[in-house]
This record gives C-alpha cells, sequence and structure tokens, in this order.
C-alpha cells in the first residue's frame, strides 16, 4: 500500500535519487515551494547535497538505506533515468515513485525505448539490435556503411558510442563494443537537433515548454538556442509527440524528447524520463521553470504556466570556464548558475548560463560564442 | 585584517546572520550562483537551516561561536536589522559585514535615523524623542495631539507602537511605554505606503527595482501591487533617495526604503539594511531578484538586471491559509512560495504568492483579494 499524496502540503519531504546538478536545482525548486528533500545516492560531497534537507550516502542497492529512505519521505523521484530499476521497484513498495518506473525501464535501454517509441507510431531513425559479427555485417550493409553504434545501456555524452563508415573494419568495432548490449542506428544526415520538454501532473494536465535548437561540442551539448527557428507546423508535432507519450505512460512529472530535424520531418533521437540539460534556459525565461514544474507534478500539485518571456541561449560551462566571472557577470542580462562542484575536471559541466534577449532578438546561432 | 572577497568563486561559503524566511531565500538565491551558505543563530529548525549548507546554533553573543563562524566564511551578511552591533562588530575583526555596520546602527534606532535621514536631506515625518511625561505633553501639544508613538529598538509589525490622539491619557500611555526608549512621530494622514528596493555592489554599481505599494491589514504587510500608480517624477524621486542613501553609507547589499505617499510629496518612513517582504514580488517578475542581488552584490559581483517583465501583486500566507494548496494554485500565473516552518500560528508569515499579470494589467487595488 502506498502513501496518499495529493497535493503534498508545505514542509513535506520528497525523495530524489541523485546526488547531481540536476538534483540539487531540483532541490532549489523544490525549497521554494517549502518542501524539505531528502538525497539518496552513492557519492559523498555531491552537488545536491548542499542545498538539501537531508543526505543518505549509500549504495542504489542497500535495501535497508533505501528502506530508511522510503520510510523517511512522502514521494521518490530521480534526476537520472540510470537509477536501477530494482532500486526504483523496490521503493515502489512504500511510496509513490514519479515518473513511473516504467519509464525508466523504457529510457534506459535504447533498444525498448527504440521499440516503445514505434509502437506508440512516432518516427526514429531505422535501428538494429547487435549481438554478433553477422549482425554488424547485416547492419552495415542495409544501412550502405552509415551508422552510429551504440551500448544499449548507460551511454551519455557520447560515451559508448561509435560511427560506422563504409570504411570500419567490423572486426576491431565489434572489440570496442566489447560484448556489451548494442544496437546501431542508422546515419542521419540531420539539419538540426531540438529538444522539447513537457509535464504532466497527476490530474492529466499537460504543460509543454518552447523547444530549443540545441548545439553540441565534442558530444557534449554546448549550447540551447530559444526559440528554434522551425516552422510552427513542427513546433505543433513535436508537442503532439511530447503529449502523446506523456499519456500513453501516465506519466508524472517532466519529460524531455530529444528530435533531430531532417528537413520537414521530425525523428525523435531519445527521451528522457527527467529534466534535462537543454531545459535549464527556463529557469530565467519562464514563468515557470523545469525543476519546479517536475516538483509540482511529482507532489500532485497543479503545473504552473510554462509561459516564456524572453528569448534565450543557455551554454553550458565547462572546466575551468566558471572562473571568469567577471567576463560572465559583464552583461547584466546574463543569468550565471554554478553547481558548486569542488574540482574543475577538463569538460565537466561546472555550471551554464543563460543569456537573455528581448523576445524576437535572440542572436543567430551561427559563429555564436559565449565570450 | 579582513579577507579578500571580490569576486567570490563558485564553491566559496557566505555567512547568514538570522535564520528566518529572509535567509532562506538568500540561501537558495546563493545556491544558484554556486556558493554554499552557513546559517547562524539561536533558533533551532529554523526555515534558513533545511536549504543550507550549514547551520551554528548559538547565541548572537556567543564569542566562540561567532570566532569559528567567521573564520568558515569569506563573507558575512544579516538577514534582518536587529543583530547586535556587537555581533556585527565583533566579526567584522575577521571578515567582511556586508551591507556596512553603520547602516545596522542606523536603521535599529529609530531617532538615530530620522536624524540621519533629516542630515541627507531627506524629508521624513515630524518626530521627536520621548524621555519624559514633560517630553510627551510637549508633542501632544506640538503634533495637534496627532502621534504615533514608537519604541526605538525592536518594533515590527506593528509591535510597539501607539496611536496617540487628542484624547490620549498621556499617563497610561507613559506606562505602556514603560521606560523603553521611544520616539512621537507626527501622525501622516498619507494617501499611501510605496518601497523601493534597490542595490548598490562592491563596486558602486547601483540597481533600482520598480516600486511597489504596499497595503498593510493589522499592521502586517498584506499585498504589494506593481507597479505603482505614482507619476514618473516620484519615481524617480524615491530612486535618487536610494541611491543617496546607497552612496552615503558605501554600502553594498540591498536596501528598502519605506515611504509615505502625501499627494505629491514622498516622506520616508524608514529604511531596512536588507532584502525586504515587499521585494518578494521581484523573485517572479524581474531578471534578477532581490536576494540573488543581495548575494551578487555580497560576494563581490557586478549586479544583474532588476528588469521587470510582469505586473505583479504579491501577497502574504498567513497561519492557515497556506493549506488551499488547489486554490492557489488554480491560477498557472499564481507563483507560490511556501517557507517550510512547522507550525501555522495565526498571524504568521508562512508563505507568500505573487500572481504575475501582463505589463500594464495588474488588477486594481481597490477590492482586491487574493482568494
Amino acid at each position: 500500500m502506498t502513501k496518499q499524496v495529493s497535493p503534498l502540503r508545505s514542509g513535506s519531504i520528497i525523495g530524489i535519487l541523485g546526488t547531481g546538478q540536476l538534483g540539487r536545482m531540483l532541490s532549489l525548486a523544490g525549497a521554494q515551494l517549502g518542501f524539505k528533500t531528502h538525497i539518496y545516492g552513492p557519492e559523498e560531497n555531491a552537488p545536491a547535497s548542499e542545498v538539501s534537507w537531508r543526505t543518505t550516502t549509500a549504495d542504489y542497492r542497500d535495501e535497508t538505506a533505501l528502506t530508511h529512505f522510503a520510510e523517511s519521505v512522502e514521494v521518490v523521484t530521480y534526476e537520472f533515468e540510470n537509477v536501477p530499476q530494482e532500486t526504483a521497484n523496490f521503493l515502489s513498495q512504500f511510496v509513490p515513485v514519479r515518473p513511473p518506473v516504467r519509464a525508466l525501464d523504457i529510457a534506459q535501454d535504447r533498444l525498448t525505448e527504440k521499440n516503445f517509441l514505434k509502437e506508440c507510431g512516432l518516427s526514429v531513425a531505422g535501428f538494429q539490435n547487435i549481438e554478433t559479427y553477422e549482425d554488424l555485417q547485416e547492419v552495415h550493409a542495409r544501412f550502405d556503411g552509415q551508422g552510429i553504434i551504440k551500448t544499449r545501456r548507460f551511454g551519455y555524452d557520447g560515451k559508448g558510442q561509435w560511427r560506422m563508415t563504409p570504411e570500419t573494419d567490423l572486426k576491431a568495432l565489434l572489440n570496442e563494443i566489447d560484448n556489451r548490449p548494442a544496437i546501431c542506428e542508422a546515419f542521419i544526415p540531420f539539419d538540426g537537433e531540438v529538444s522539447v520538454v513537457a509535464a504532466r501532473s497527476t490530474s492529466g494536465q499537460i504543460a509543454t515548454f518552447d523547444m530549443a535548437e540545441n548545439i553540441h561540442e565534442n558530444h557534449i551539448l554546448r549550447h540551447s538556442f530559444v526559440p528554434t527557428g522551425l516552422a510552427d507546423s513542427l513546433k505543433q508535432q513535436a508537442a503532439d509527440m511530447a503529449r502523446l507519450l506523456l499519456t500513453e505512460l501516465d506519466y508524472v512529472g517532466v519529460l524531455t524528447l530529444e528530435i533531430f530535424v531532417c528537413q520537414d520531418k521530425l525523428l525523435i533521437n531519445e527521451i528522457a524520463p527527467r529534466v534535462h540539460n537543454s531545459g535549464h534556459w527556463t529557469i530565467d525565461a519562464c514563468a515557470t521553470d523545469q525543476f519546479e514544474q517536475h516538483m509540482r507534478a511529482v507532489a500532485g500539485w497543479p503545473l504552473g504556466s510554462p509561459n516564456r518571456q524572453y528569448d534565450a541561449v543557455m551554454t553550458n560551462l565547462l572546466g575551468t570556464e566558471i572562473n571568469h566571472i567577471d567576463s560572465l557577470a559583464e552583461d547584466e542580462m546574463t543569468k550565471i548558475h554554478f553547481y558548486g562542484k569542488h574540482e574543475a575536471k577538463a569538460g565537466r559541466k561546472m555550471g551554464h548560463v543563460s543569456r537573455l534577449f528581448k523576445v524576437g532578438h535572440r542572436p543567430d546561432r551561427e559563429g555564436y560564442k559565449l565570450f
């Protein structure tokens, strides 16, 4: 029997699995709504702990720690999709887990995800499961040698991905994959990558943020531009995709769709059952941001307005880029967010900035530079 | 020798004296900028502690605790003006205290404050120091029997205030004052009360938020309406007053001026060397809010833009009013802020909401009701 949670009152405790910057920003948004957050994860001194009411530092499979955690909270959510399913299933014996465990299930495995999206009638790039050398040969022929191999699980920021070209040595590639479950996706010569962040409440209310166009550098998100230059019909199509998935999954919380734009077609690249880096611009440019929206949904509250009052360019700050406070803060419309991480390792996401512009005045993405 | 602090880097620790909702919101704003906050105050389980990196629960005169506190932080600020001066002076041996101790000095004593404002050439209501029965008699004659007696120290939300009328029994009034230092202010038949919240950085940069018109009920702030209906010339005059005071005090941080509007004249009622309840609307309606602005200033950062993108009505939620989540959240442009307080005592500020409107569309204050 799970506890009743709708709507949670001020002072209620929300559990968050995961201790990184997304958990930190969820915690801050929750605090504005009067909630205490209890953070759970294996890392010591993590970004989310500094701003949360309580932290449990324990392994995701530590059932004693999980039981205590569940007993202390009214509802559990998560900041990343690689929370072990066993963990989520175990917790859901005691408290509601939002978004639903099924969304984790789907998002954790690229093959399950692609099949699910296809079953929902949504467009995805061609894909094929890879287990053997013969699978690689077959897909190489089927996709004219143009593909991306991705491990089915635990890939992020380009990790666990290999480009396949007509020249690729398939034996060497198989060695690289090293027996990890993988799929091959047809290589899509896309015109751009966009994302849509949307939320659904316990009562089925849906709110969708404006889409962002995302620019990656070295497989890491560098900039998100809002609004995109897409036609209204494509924007509507993306919002409809989000609505369909949220409803199909009986979803509660924020869901992100990463989408390839191929001329006048949208192909879903992947979905993330959580707040997303490409939605960080909402903190400063929208009436309600993705973090607040997620916490409202998880707490059984009605959603807030996703209305956007500025154009925005969000840029991730990597490594020592966060040390340049004077140049970052020179423009009074540049909103600064640092995550309080201790070590500025090269390529590590240490913070982000959102530059705000009057609606209709965002800079062109060609040649855009933060500094 | 005090530590160098400009500009503080991500992960730096900022000390905050005071543990209430203002400290809580300062802490949340600081966290978005990557700062850790160390809260200091005598109360256990206070609102600010839940979201801060560390809390020291100790008396303001505990020099051992204060020394440890000072050693752990880069700079100290405060959420309320009744921090003992000895505390601020003691701490300033070790770390910068921002805003400056002189501002505390002035704001803590209504007589000192009025004299300071007068010396700055600013308009205030007539006032007189009250020590004896003869003082009361004299001021009763001078102000035609129309005055407000206020204790010089520690008054808030109407506490330590008495109305003096032509009929007042001055002996009984003297008994009420009970030997506390007090002043009498001439009773002003004002048309409205407004406030202006402004900030100054370590480099002398000044940013001023739009003024709010404040409606009190039972001596407690109930609503703030933004914008005010004041003439531009009066708005400019109020901003000039703020600039003058910030400069005169070599101020760093947020300063609030409470002002009476008497036809086409502005009289300063009081100043608060801190973020202010009448500035809470800035959280949702401005590019940078008062809490972030204060933390930026205190950290030696440049200020952000105080640009306002919505009209707003802020309403304090008292006692059990915060339990009506569904009615509060019904309108998706109502931004909800709860302070996580444990006991919903009658009249206690438990949270606030800011209703947002398109610029030019704020409701009239006559007959305005939240529910």
